[in-house]
This record gives structure tokens, C-alpha cells and sequence, in this order.
């Protein structure tokens, strides 16, 4: 899949990354382990594909695990502040539960690509990295499941298992960085807004059936 | 993840594959695939895990590719059979629904490091070999939009957008390989039964919300 929409334009994915040279290194990376995967990349194929020297990559990343680490930092980042942005919104449980399903959808589809190098790549994280992006994997889980219990609490919602449905909630959306395509049949939106339909159902929210 | 429960035991996933050798090569390719990705293993890599020369590979498979597309083509053929028999299963739509993610995510729960090699290494088949996966991709594809719509039919489901709903569903089943751990909280029955109930509700068949 192309990857034009996700490392250029307005959104600019990576602009935190500085010094220009670190960003298209960064970028260049992850390209080459969403195609070939961690383990077949080399930093000389990084290097390459950002139209550098391994000497000028070496200058910013010591090595191709400290470019998945930042790569996996900046993704769960960008996912947890827009999950804890939806959790701490205005409106009700319900509210604020479309508003993360949107939000989280629409970056795994618009950012397939990167999203797919940091949801299938942690085991290649060193000890000490993997354990930092648990830590904000769980804060992502936190901000959900706070806005089911605050929907139980009032009421909104009906659900058995908060926990079970958290993780059935964030891995709906997690998996539409497999199977979206750009040239596919719906846009990231037009997913986002079904999705959001679909949660609240399986929170007890939506639209009842015929039989109910 | 430890892969015994998947390699060995009753099931015997790969019991399809004879001789004893080429079902040892598939399953320590498997392996291989699954820990370093498709590209950063060697035939010979998969014959060493195998306690095999490369040229004794060679005999049971001549590329690489092969056997991906083996692993890929017995691993769908599997997922088609268990939502083909859901579907043609006895009981209502909600049954036959309830049949079908409880036993997919069951077998995305068992067998995951082997469905992540299938669900995740796609693009690396040859082309032909693509397109006959993609066929039985369709198929079971077929096979949950059959029960949605048989469902909708018989006024039990209540489903705006039936082929949304349908990928969705899977989407959410298949994404159990990628979290799915057998040193975790839930048994894949336990998974299976919880997933059940909350497709039930995304289609407007489970509980009713209090507020209904």
C-alpha cells in the first residue's frame, strides 16, 4: 500500500521528529519494516531508502531498535492522548465512547502502515523499551475502560464484563490497521462512524433489535 | 509465546501433512515465520529447527514460498470449514452466529501463532498463490454474511449495514491472534463465549441495554 498519505501532507505524522534528517530516517524505517518486517531490515536498507549514508544514520539512531522505539513511542503517545482526550471530554459515556472509537479508528486507518509496525513489532523491542510502551498500553486501556464504568455507573450502559469489553473495544479498532486499504471501499471516517454504531450495541447503548 | 499446545497433542493441527518429515518442516516454519517474520528466514533456518539438512527441505518443498502458501492455504481452508459448518449449522441465525465466532476465536485462541502467520504474511505469497487465498477469504467472508442476512430475513438481527457488520465481526475474531495469550486471564472458551455475546449484541440480538 502506498504510504504517500502518511509521511507527507497536512497532517505530518512524524513533525516532532527533528532534525530533518532524524524524520526522514524515521520515516524511512518504517516503510521498510512494514514491508519486510524488524528482523529483515537492515540499517543500511533505512539508510538507503532515506538517501543517506549508514554513517549519516548512525549520527542520529545507534541503532535500527532505537529507531522501532521511537517509532513505537510516538504511535502509543498519539493513541493514548487520543483515547485520554475522548475520556476526559465533554458529553455523556456514551459521548465520549463514539468519540474515542472515531478518533482511534480513524488513526489506524488513515496511519495503517505505522500502526501495523508498532502493534506487530513490540517483541523486537529491547526489555527495558518494551516495558515503557506496556506502561502506556495500559494507560490506553485505562482511558476506556474508564468510560465504561463511568456508563455503567450511570446507567448508560449495560455491560457483564468491563475488562472483556475494553479489550474487545481497543482490539476492533487496532485490527482496522490489518485489513484498511486507501482504495478500499470506505473511508477511515465512514469506518469510524460504523464502528462507533457497533460499540455502543456491544455496550448496550445503540439501537435495540427488532425482538427487544 | 510457547507454540507446544499448537505443534503437538490431540489436535494435531498439521495432521494433514505427511510424510512425518514435511509436517516437521511446516511446523518449525511456523515457528520461524512467526518469531523473525517471513523475510528474515532461511530455508535453512527452517530445516536447522527442523533437525534437517537443507537439501532434505528441498525435497518436500521447493521454495520458501511454498511453504508459506502451504501453512497459508491448510491454515484458511480450516477457518472456511469452521464458519462454513456454523453457517450450514442447525438453530436460528443468533445460533448459528453464536456457533460461528465461538469457534473461530477458539481457533485464533489455540492456534494463534499460526493464524498470525496467515492473517499477517499474506503479501508475501506469490501472486497466484494470493489470489487462491483471497478466493477462500471471500468464501468465509460468504459464510458470516450468510448467517447476518438469514438473521435479518427472519426479523431476529437488526443490522444497517450487513457487509460492514460482517468484516467487523471477523476483524474482531481474527485480531485474537494478535492478543490472545495462554499465560492470560480468559481460556479461548472463556474468549469465545464473551466475543459471542457481544457480536450477538452488534447485531441487535443480545441483551437490551437498561435504557431500552
Amino acid at each position: 500500500m502506498s504510504t504517500a498519505e502518511e509521511t507527507g501532507g497536512e497532517n505530518m505524522p512524524w513533525g516532532e521528529v527533528t532534525p530533518d534528517a532524524a524524520r526522514r530516517l524515521l520515516i524511512a524505517a518504517v516503510e521498510a519494516f512494514a514491508e519486510r518486517g524488524y528482523h529483515a531490515t537492515t540499517t543500511r536498507d533505512i539508510a538507503g531508502r532515506a538517501g543517506m549514508s549508514p554513517a549519516a544514520l548512525y549520527i542520529h539512531y545507534k541503532t535500527k531498535e532505537e529507531l522501532l522505539h521511537k517509532i513505537s513511542t510516538i504511535g502509543h503517545t498519539k493513541a493514548l492522548a487520543i483515547l485520554e482526550s475522548a475520556a476526559d471530554g465533554p458529553g455523556s459515556a456514551a459521548d465520549r465512547l463514539v468519540e474515542a472509537v472515531r478518533s482511534f479508528v480513524v488513526w489506524h486507518a488513515g496511519q495503517a502502515t505505522t500502526a501495523r509496525v508498532v502493534q506487530y513489532e513490540l517483541d523486537a523491542l529491547g526489555e527495558e523499551h518494551r516495558a515503557e510502551v506496556v506502561l502506556l498500553r495500559r494507560r490506553c486501556d485505562a482511558a476506556v475502560r474508564r468510560i465504561l464504568s463511568d456508563g455503567v455507573d450511570a446507567g448508560e450502559f449495560e455491560v457483564p464484563d468491563v475488562s472483556g469489553t475494553t479489550l474487545a473495544v481497543l482490539s476492533l479498532c487496532i485490527d482496522v490497521a490489518r485489513w484498511f486499504s486507501l482504495d478500499g471501499r470506505w473511508t477511515p471516517d465512514e469506518v469510524g462512524a460504523m464502528y462507533a454504531d457497533l460499540v455502543l450495541r456491544m455496550v448496550g447503548a445503540g439501537a435495540p433489535g427488532p425482538q427487544n
